[in-house]
């Protein structure tokens, strides 16, 4: 019934891009005679020591379905009946998640203005009147994505700065990590040091963006916290039966950081449109490009040109911006191409 | 890092099987160049249709992630603040499924004591005294589910007379078809004999016990209801960003019935199986096996001795009662080492 | 506008009684010049401080508006995400309270039949099997009511064994108080041999049904829980403004035992009807009433006759069973009336 | 126990003041034999035919306990499980309830910055992008506060513009009715033309701070919305047992407008208060003191020396900010001597 693939090239999401093989072939490799379902399976321990290996001894890691399923059961685990977050207002937990925390998790979301993306700590330090105040819901978490979703980086300093201000008032450090991997190909260094080293508590590690079919974890690294994922997680919907494939999937971008060799691609993908974008007529980058997006103003006669040929959408319509991702799939030629499309559509 | 499988042959759960080659290869196929992400593709496009012809063309199938999510998206379209659902005792969503009714819906559910986990109209109608009573939940919906949880099937009457017991009184009927394939292949009738024609207004259809990997479908046959599918989906953490993916799994058992073929082999096997305990000392059946399980009462040491060999679980130690399950991939071999070690097991 | 009262004498409950005056003259009293709001007030302090002595110095009160509210809240200083209670199949926050506990709290409530509407530590015992199993909400909670929805009491040494049972397995005891100075008066003992020497850990302390006009007290007796009430009442809607009236109406009936006092003479009204039954034929007393509620069994006709004379209610209809209470202002004429219509009614 | 009232004078909230003898004397009165519970009672009845005299033939009342529980009740008829609410960001709902909103109700609330307190139409045209959007909660009720928490008022005309720009986007306007009084005293119309002509679709009308001890409506105008009153009351712990005292109190408030007297007092002496900080060195008011609130700012050593003998506290303590209330007893010897106080703490 399904005729061949027609949909044009996509600069739209990192979502549009397919399946790496490496890891569709781990999961053709799980299909093998039965194994135990919920996690009690090889592939699944394979994931849970490959976890540990790259976030330390005490990390623990719980395969997932999806990222907003990773986050609201990150975050679960930290707030109770009266608690709330304080999260940047661009967080994907506040703007893209159809209030998942509201109402699956019943807390406020006490959203920050930023100009990139970035929380910083005065910002947290200016949310704390609320402490003690019975008449408002108590700050218990801070909680960041990185990369932001601006597509700007955090650094490990940052992190680290943002983990201790939220830990002298009593809260924990929650990461949104769907594209963790790409901060820290980024950065140029491991994942740890955005993580464990940092001082986050929990944090979600993608693998959909990244490649993967449809695998996040959820990894918790304060050990006080580990037990109450597999009730939560199973609570919460985010529980694969035939988990073994969920796993094998994270396991095969945590094997010889093909995770690392995804990202960077995908980034030095959005590092060449950034680059070829240089000195167009109208077209201008409007948060540095710090991971695999790249917002840009552009004249809206030429984004409509563009997207008869491409899909990509508004950020924000009336300010003229849109988003352009790339994904490890994404080739220098369409980039090139693309290039070429924008400058024909700006008239340069 | 991973070594070749070493799980013995298990007994305990369609859930342990692999995946079926077409839904795999279904899955290969689709990994091809770009595509929208949520839903927006051709792959979804297909299912979409595939559901129409299969239900009727008012039907509307959305794809989910895992038969807990579709059991709250489907009952989340059918409830206010202040409902109750009306479910045999034995209910997966009153028995598995950590409490997710209770705390993310806020339901009460009214679990009903039945001999064979069928709930019978009478057992709604002398539930019904909370209807106007301000301080009980009110019932809203009926939920049962095909096959059951414990092995039995409704006739196309019974869940009939069920859909009217409901729609007299106001309530909708909810249908947890987690094994809506092997109750259509036990009763040798279509799908739709057993949904759109009976009078069910939401249901699941599953995949992933039937050869999926991980996918389900949420079914509205209630066209007022299907609007808030797309955001109630996404807000229970049931939405696939690589959507395509999930939608290839359920097109690829809706293609050519191969979710009859599945669902017959599975019950085939637990046919066979049974016909081979016919007999043995201290061996009984305990519910018709209508599908693709057997309750059946053993021999504690019996079971012990299988145990050491076959991956099974007791579904009530106290009663010596366990569960055995085929699947789509269980062999005549398999069962007849089985029937063979059992024989041994009990002394025949 | 009103007219004087015309209302006929109630045996429905002890909601049908007005006001203590006692109680009134508080409030009254209370009623002078300007007071801090939300409980910074000297009758709140006083309250508090009656609370200590009554109950131990560790005992925190907080007064609240009902007693469902009073349930909620102190059900919720014990419950996390995924848990559950264990109570009687016949509790009040499972039949009368429109599934508070499963909207508001998100838990399950595991129901105990049971003979009398009292729990006993094998009811316990036997529903522990989910302890640690994932797809269980987690028994956490154990709630019994005192004196109970049938009329019943504990014996200290049953309450006792009870918190003992929930405790061997890292559950706590918690204890709807509606009606516990009933309890008291019926077991001529100390509200705290009924509360702190027995191990309950929340309990609420009824005065609503006792001679106050709207007051419940939550009573926390474990302080590590006590920090989280003002958040939860606040948010749970049962935080008054004007604090001072609340807690006055608390405060007269814990000055000199007027709650033992209202119980005591409530409990021996009921105990005046209950003596006046005997004999009368067709008319059976179905639980031993020990408190102010007599459960009894009689014709229909003859419910019907005296329910034109009588306010009162079925509390099951097709078993011709009817409840009776009396409250602190029913008087010994008016059981002495009720009976004469009980014989002419039941032909004595 | 208790002893003479030593409190100082308050300015610091109408919740501060007592019980307006008329309310106390009409609550006394209803303190007569015995009355049905919880809503079956004549003075629940006449409570009722008020609002209908009030606020027309379709408005339907229902008493509760205080004033969040009037929003989360009011707010509960009109919501969904995707859905959210556009309010000011001083509204109570989103400051002071300890995140009732999200938590009980599970939506979020889109807050919009005001300059005093009041949404205007384009504030909420410029949310509505979220419509259709099925990553994003949708909007369905506007609220706002009359009198808002900044202490200005809404004209007939402006609250008709709002309702009229919600209803033109199937939203509904909700109002926060906690000063409704106020508005009217100050502008001088009927409670009606705030509310049912201006096209609100649930509100709710204070009592407690207009001289009740505690008791609130929730008043309906869309007929559909009526009949899941009961149910949501009693679930959200807003059913008074002892109803009639809760009603007696309303309908005191609403015989003969002692509701208007009451807020027109408090309103004149607000009023006095303003007008004798004209021209006092460093005072400033914030905003139109347009009900019995007054906010402004003074020297910090000044708001020092006076809480030394009057009860009031900041709004924004870095501002310099305070907030004045007056009560339905303040007297104007009262505001003259607070008055005076304050020309000597402020050296004029």
């Amino acid at each position: 019934m399904l005729i061949d693939p027609i949909y044009p090239k996509s600069f739209a999401s990192d979502n549009h891009a397919g399946v790496h093989p490496d890891v569709l072939d781990a999961m053709t490799a799980a299909n093998h005679g039965d194994a135990p379902a919920y996690g009690s399976d090889r592939w699944t321990t394979a994931f849970e020591c490959q976890i540990k290996e790259a976030f330390g001894s005490e990390a623990e890691g719980f395969a997932v379905l999806n990222g907003t399923g990773a986050n609201i059961v990150g975050l679960s685990l930290m707030l109770g009946r009266y608690d709330a977050v304080i999260c940047p207002e661009s967080a994907h937990i506040a703007t893209h998640e159809t209030g998942a925390s509201e109402r699956l998790l019943g807390v406020k979301l006490i959203t920050v203005p930023t100009e990139d993306g970035k929380l910083r700590p005065h910002h947290i330090t200016s949310r704390l009147g609320a402490l003690g105040t019975t008449y408002e819901p108590q700050p218990r978490v801070v909680s960041v994505s990185q990369v932001t979703e601006l597509g700007t980086c955090y650094s490990p300093g940052e992190l680290a700065a943002l983990a201790q201000t939220a830990h002298d008032s009593g809260m924990r450090l929650h990461l949104d990590g769907a594209r963790l991997a790409n901060a820290a190909a980024y950065l140029d260094c491991d994942l740890r040091t955005l993580t464990t080293d940092a001082g986050v508590d929990v944090f979600s590690f993608g693998g959909t963006k990244n490649g993967a079919l449809a695998a996040e974890a959820v990894v918790v690294l304060d050990p006080s916290l580990a037990h109450a994922v597999p009730f939560l997680r199973q609570q919460s919907l985010q529980l694969a039966s035939k988990m073994r494939f969920v796993s094998a999937q994270l396991s095969a971008l945590l094997t010889d950081e093909l995770w690392r060799r995804n990202a960077a691609h995908a980034n030095a993908m959005t590092a060449r449109l950034v680059a070829g974008l240089e000195g167009l007529p109208g077209v201008s980058l409007v948060f540095p490009a710090q991971g695999n997006a790249a917002f840009v103003v552009l004249p809206k006669n030429a984004t409509a040109a563009l997207q008869s040929r491409y899909l990509f959408h508004y950020w924000d319509e009336d300010a003229g911006l849109v988003r352009w991702m790339t994904a490890f799939d994404t080739t220098p030629e369409q980039v090139d191409d693309f290039l070429d499309d924008i400058r024909k559509a700006v008239g340069a």
